[in-house]
């Protein structure tokens, strides 16, 4: 079996992922092993498979986009989490992370995972806690060789990237405390560490055994995402010292990944007000010496309840622009209810607009390409090219089609007043031969 | 009759209107009177009718949003139209323009005029050239007197604000020509106006005539809105020489409304990438003095047919941070068809989001008590409050009436595993009561 990513770019051996990131990239392969090697892009693939789309995510890569999908112990239809898949991937997310919670754990993500053509990702805790919950009654049954055995199964089984939240320490959370918060822990496996760490009395065995995480994260070159567990899930506990504190712990164990040949990305917050975007950005590549950052959001208001995907896109795209790397999809569902199929696929396109947006603003040749074919097609009334190059032709297309121009050429927006068309035919004819 | 608003204040007379203002922005009377004499902020009123709600637009001001509605003449339904202003209203529209193009356009406009509790808003040269278009044949037909009888007419009527794209002249054309772009005019009446001065080889009336334009605006205190006929209409354009050189001359033509005592604000684009929004209202800031600045959108990127609200809200959220003060709304059928009732209410709540957004970025004491009244709701897990303090009650319960849970304080996203659920009844028992 190969070495990790990072250990084959640091002694300069070019694997097909890097060389299929860097075709896409438009960037030189040794650049961009270079920045693998140095920790900044990580290109998440599990050993024990080969992926049909190998993707990068970091320092000078287009901004990604993941899709959250999975059931809840309140909803379960492996059926229709297929369909979240297909439709996600189908609008184009680069990854995937399965937030399963609910019914047969192992055959919803072995099923998903066999039909993922993208990086696939998981949060193992939840399993750990879960299974602990069906056979011992609780989440504070879990123990240390469950927790890992979890960890490996998925591991084994071709999972390419887990989120692992080894900040939620005794010192972090005595920091949350201290402080006070308005919404407290929001994250899921934060709060299912937090309620095993102050019922034992003990530190986070995630943290507390960070060298046998390491371990299998070499072995199966997963990476590994440090969680957020403390993010703030409000605008008001938004970059607060619990939350910072979190920060630099993951800071360090991005180091101690490194030394280890381990692959790794920082997730970060959550709900931020606009203003505090950049600063979390830059905190981010500061305390985490240029780790790839792994953006849920942020929001940048917390009553955009059934609206959070504008209020995610509007984040996502100054965090991007900012630096951040990889966007966590949000859907109009977020904070009221799993999300249905529909609901994924409007929140995909929201963090692809976002992702797209702070490409344009970076300069990205390929998207500017996208914006001024569209442009061009504007510009001479084609509307095939037009809804071709929008950013999901089928809505683009329903528009249209559901209203009907009396002029091909136009649309019922302006009909015969459309600016393009009056513009066009005076500068044509020099004197104007259509006089609506 | 009063004098307008702006010669009032100048006398440091302070009217209902700016008492309404005023106490709805927590300002004092006397420093929202100082800004409006300074040309900071105007509060568009014509004198003919009293305003159900008095509306500031400028510096230091609350982020407003307006919304437009009309027909085209691909689509005329007038009754259609009244429930577009009706929906914008209840979900929170500051003002509305009525850009009707097709149809009874006297009729259309009177009866969506007696229905607004807000502020009004018209282009005059739509109707100025469309009536020539039905009563000779064409455009080119308009006349000096007939232009400024139809903004005469309109200003009698009750019009509380004007787009008048003044600053599309013959020299700012020939640097667009010079130049050259991808996407020459998008604007309608700079269209309308470009074919009538290209044909004629004359320049702008309303330019040339401007004097004769401010003073029906101050006969009337019609704000006047200068607009950017030569807004860019993809990134590609954006920000270039044509774009800069009307907007110079906007900046000119505000100091000379000043001058007449008239209230004035600019418009502004159109299609900006997300690194050029700040630096947009810079100019506009500069250039014109304070002028209250009005953006549409902007929308950064061209691709997002069918979703432009998101675009919108991403590039008016910025602008409004970065001191925009008015944001026109986009609504998703932008670029494909004519708005239908729910377009424009997903239209308004993004601008709506946007607005919020960069008042909460701005420290706007009221819009954070939003977000802290449903983030403490949340900490609570109190689903009556959270649904009251969406941004749309109706969505956000339409979204959780459609997914119940089997715990009724969580929601299906999570189910028992929900992370404030947990957290909280450990911290309040110690001991892990709810042990899922």
């Amino acid at each position: 079996m190969r070495e990790t990513q990072l250990i084959l770019a640091r002694k300069g051996i070019m694997t097909s992922e890097m060389k299929a990131v860097a075709d896409y990239e438009n960037m030189s392969v040794q650049t961009l092993a270079e920045k693998i090697a140095e920790g900044k892009v990580v290109i998440p693939a599990n050993k024990n498979k080969v992926l049909k789309r190998a993707v990068g995510i970091g320092e000078g890569l287009t901004v990604k986009v993941n899709t959250n999908i999975g059931t809840s112990s309140d909803y379960i239809n492996l059926e229709e989490e297929v369909k979240k898949l297909e439709v996600a991937i189908k609008v184009g997310t680069d990854a995937v992370m399965d937030l399963s919670t609910g019914g047969n754990l192992e055959e919803i993500r072995k099923t998903l995972l066999k039909r993922s053509p993208i990086p696939f990702g998981t949060v193992p805790i939840y399993q750990a806690a879960i299974e602990m919950v069906h056979k011992k009654g609780g989440i504070v049954h879990m123990t240390v060789d469950h927790i890992f055995s979890v960890i490996e199964r998925q591991a084994q089984e071709g999972v390419d990237f887990m989120t692992v939240h080894c900040g939620v320490t005794l010192q972090s959370l005595e920091r949350l405390k201290r402080q006070g918060r308005l919404t407290n822990i929001v994250s899921r496996g934060g709060a299912f560490l937090t309620t095993w760490m102050l019922y034992h009395g003990k530190e986070n065995p995630l943290y507390d055994h960070y060298d046998r995480l390491l371990e299998i994260a070499q072995k199966y070159d997963i990476t590994l995402s440090l969680g957020d567990g403390l993010r703030p899930g409000s605008l008001a506990d938004a970059t607060d010292r619990a939350q910072i504190q979190e920060l630099v712990l993951l800071g360090e164990l991005a180091q101690r990944a490194w030394e280890a040949g381990v692959q790794v990305m920082i997730e970060g917050p959550g709900h931020v007000p606009l203003d505090q975007v950049e600063a979390n950005v830059l905190l981010e590549k500061k305390l985490c010496k240029g780790a790839p950052f792994y953006v849920l959001g942020p929001l940048v208001t917390d009553i955009a309840s059934g609206y959070d995907h504008i209020a995610a896109a509007i984040g996502g795209a100054i965090a991007a622009w900012a630096g951040a790397d990889f966007l966590c999809y949000v859907t109009p569902a977020e904070h009221l209810r799993l999300p249905t199929v529909e609901d994924v696929r409007e929140g995909v396109i929201g963090a692809k607009i976002a992702a797209h947006v702070a490409d344009l603003a970076r300069g990205d040749k390929k998207a500017w390409e996208k914006d001024k074919k569209m442009a061009e097609a504007r510009g001479r009334l084609d509307w095939k090219t037009q809804i071709e190059s929008s950013i999901d032709p089928e809505k683009a297309r329903y528009y249209r089609e559901t209203s009907t121009p009396k002029i091909s050429d136009v649309c019922t927006m302006c009909g015969k007043y459309c600016a393009i068309k009056l513009v066009k035919e005076y500068l044509a004819h020099k004197t104007p031969p259509h006089q609506p």
